[in-house]
């Protein structure tokens, strides 16, 4: 039975179903569970957990690589199970459960929390649950479309669950790269020098001694959220391209531009996609999430290589691109959370780094993940890991939410996950401010004049002018510096008059 | 003349004036002059230039390592030579005019000025100014005190300058690393595995044929600003010291602590000395600037090797150490500070980074740079590239400023240098709060109860117990958020009566 994915022959006894496993983890556990970004995660599992919480108290610790698929996060949240929640997540229950107060939140950089655990900061970890197209005949454990931070969990843990899931493709074998870095302070280089740098196993290696249990699963990942591409998304699209034929004619870029990350979301997809239809080619990704974009860049014969931790796609895509897994598989890498996200490797490889903000002040700053300043939305996730040490680092957001109530672009930020220091381009449907060089004054006029919707700009010239005749090296009227937040809590809108904002009358 | 100064012969003959030295620099030029933490910086043609500048319009982009001695920032900005100024600087009279939007100044990352100039996103350098203890046969260009972004300039600027400085030891010689990261994206990794690998070159190498100009000088150094510790200093040492011994006795960390970097100023200085009367031993430090502390630890036998890109030291201290610098040579490299400061090498040999915060909030984000939001203090320099990437990264501060009329505590931090995410421990005299693994509420009640001053304590719980009256992830009251400040601002003072804050009331 399954000889094919469980090649270890000792460990087929292990296999039991997923009630059986659950019980394996017990109240007040940390638990470690594969899933990164709605792709790959432990689907039965965490289920059966959740079922058991409605007979006996059970409260865990549950850490993952990010976003978990298939409502995992919202029935675990229903279930009350979660007392802890770290890296990331994006499931409007569990977000209702985290600002109630229930569940704790802990909202990390996604190469951090491995480090954390290995240094004994965190944890320790009692369980991980992991879910793998095979157990190898090492006992190794080859993970499916993510690899997230699977692979410290399986190492780091007392026990490991193995969901061996029948209906991902056995393709999937060979596409991983699984890098553990060294202990500190006595850490060799990570040796990637190029996103297609091959450094690792194709698998996660494990004392087989610790797999305690093995359930069959066949659930499918769930489909990606993605909107497709708009009026607005194509215009922040188009600015974009815009200014990379003008760094290529400065000589600062060349046609291959640098290797691209872009966040999980609807804009960094839709900029991403944009790309198709321009000069640049021969191009590679060195990013967390590889979405319908990335093989639609294949397809055009843009993109020459792909490196992330994890594969997330609509659900169209899904079924063209999984049964054609051996065709796009020599340009594909998926490696651990922390290593597609390395500050060290980001930095090296000079990475253009495209994230999506919630809203940026007229200096630059990034709320990337508090509604209002203090409703948590997802978490930082790895924006923090890229935008830091990018070449460029480029924030990408519409200038106007909530039907034209809500500004993106603001006087103060409510919540700051990037510093000015971080971000060095803005991009609304409106237009583009590059912010390299630039002193926060010289920052202020550009912003407002390029990047605020037209609604929103005269408001922001007048904040600007009064908060510089008090003078400052970042000027601020500080007692209304959150006003616009304050009135939007209290009325609904950031301005008495609504913004007319019809994509057409933007992007047109 | 100075045979043993400048070795390669034919360049003897480019000896000048600063004056006809300085004539080189015309105006709007972008100019690299070497300097940091007031050490190294060149003496002479900054001093020419602002002479210069009485008879004729004369503006420039100053770009050096950080903040120059000898009053030379004063000097120039009261000469009105300076139209840009990056990365660091900490002049009360280049503030005012900063604050006056007469500078503009670009507040950087330590680390990433050169990338940007070395991918031409900013500059280009016309010329650079380098002090110098010698030029070698090769015309290489030995560094003095500090390497800053010295190399970097020499290499990218059109023409150089250098100034030997004769009253800077020729002993000095040796003791510089020089490595310049290679293009990217084909870079290699960096391959500093300890604090004490040496991996360049003991000089800056340059062409010699863009050497325009040699001016001999004989100005010492300015010595450090930092005061002594006193009663609350080293109150914070000692939660510090304390914290490291649990951490030893959890197994997390051992005597040798790991790599150490400290921040300039008073505090951090402090609280490297705190550690000589500890058990802790054989301690090697990767920082930026090596301070008074440094050489008590080395004194002490406590501290086996230091990697800095400068030494600032108080007038008594160095007297006693530059003539002793022989006996200390083979302990101590000086990078430049791209290198000292790299994320790479930073998160590789797993700092323990030790930062000044002006304020920090109640969710522990830290203000380093903004005085009531809006006025430069002297800019973010490296603490950022530290605190990201660091094993632990600390923040400490005194709990008030202003004789207790200002809580270093706020509910809101008016300007965000380090999100809560790059911060692991928050310590003031009062105590210290282990932020690891905490969710923002958790972290709220444990920075009111251990960190803030008792003055403050009861308005920062009110404040907090509001703001969780509406919940969310990170509560705040928001149109009360930043009230603090607006207070301060109007009334001089955070509060109506003003905290009694002596130091033997805190720490006794």
């Amino acid at each position: 039975m399954h000889q094919d994915r469980v090649r270890r022959s000792d460990l087929r006894d292990l296999v039991v179903s997923a009630e059986e496993a659950a019980r394996l983890i017990k109240d007040g556990m940390t638990v470690g569970m594969s899933g990164f970004t709605r792709a790959g995660e432990a689907k039965a599992v965490p289920m059966a957990l959740a079922e058991r919480a409605r007979t006996e108290p059970l409260k865990i610790t549950l850490i993952t690589g990010a976003s978990l698929g298939n409502d995992l996060d919202k029935t675990l949240a229903e279930a009350h199970v979660l007392a802890r929640r770290l890296p990331f997540q994006s499931d409007p229950a569990l977000r209702k459960a985290i600002n109630n107060g229930e569940v704790m939140f802990i909202d990390q950089h996604l190469s951090e929390t491995v480090e954390l655990l290995r240094s004994r900061q965190m944890g320790p970890v009692d369980i991980a649950v992991i879910e793998a197209v095979a157990i190898t005949e090492e006992g190794g454990i080859v993970p499916t479309t993510s690899v997230g931070n699977s692979a410290s969990f399986a190492i780091l843990a007392e026990k490991v669950i193995v969901e061996i899931n029948l209906s991902q493709p056995a393709a999937l074998e060979g596409l991983h790269d699984i890098y553990i870095p060294t202990h500190r302070p006595a850490r060799e280089p990570i040796p990637i020098v190029a996103p297609q740098s091959r450094i690792g196993l194709p698998f996660i290696p494990v004392d087989p001694g610790k797999i305690a249990a093995i359930v069959i699963t066949t659930k499918l990942d769930s489909s990606s959220s993605v909107l497709p591409p708009d009026a607005e998304t194509r215009a922040i699209a188009g600015h974009l391209t815009e200014f990379f034929l003008h760094e290529v004619k400065k000589g600062r870029l060349t046609e291959r531009l640098q290797p691209l990350q872009a966040g999980i979301g609807t804009i960094a997809n839709a900029v991403l996609h944009g790309l198709i239809d321009t000069p640049f080619h021969n191009l590679t990704m060195y990013s967390e999430v590889l979405q319908d974009s990335t093989f639609d860049l294949f397809d055009a014969g843009k993109l020459d290589f792909a490196s992330g931790s994890s594969i997330t796609l609509s659900a169209a895509k899904y079924q063209v691109v999984l049964p054609e897994l051996p065709r796009y598989k020599q340009r594909l890498i998926l490696r651990p959370q922390e290593i597609s996200n390395h500050p060290e490797v980001v930095r090296r490889l000079g990475i253009i780094g495209i994230n999506t903000a919630l809203e940026f002040d007229i200096y630059g700053n990034i709320n990337s993940t508090h509604v209002g300043g203090t409703h948590m939305m997802n978490g930082i996730g790895g924006s923090g890991d890229f935008a830091r040490n990018a070449y460029l680092s480029v924030f990408v957001t519409k200038s106007t939410a909530k039907d034209g109530f809500v500004s993106s672009v603001v006087p103060m930020v409510s919540h700051v996950d990037h510093t000015e220091h971080d971000v060095d381009l803005v991009v609304t449907e409106i237009g583009l401010a590059d912010l390299r060089g630039l002193a926060p004054r010289e920052r202020a006029r550009l912003i407002i004049a390029n990047c605020a919707h037209p609604a929103y700009r005269d408001a922001l010239s007048d904040y600007y002018r009064r908060a510089l005749a008090r003078g400052g090296h970042t000027p601020h009227v500080i007692e209304e510096a959150l006003s616009w937040h304050a009135k939007l809590r209290e009325c609904g809108s950031m301005q008495s008059e609504p913004a007319s904002v019809s994509a057409q009358s933007l992007a047109g």
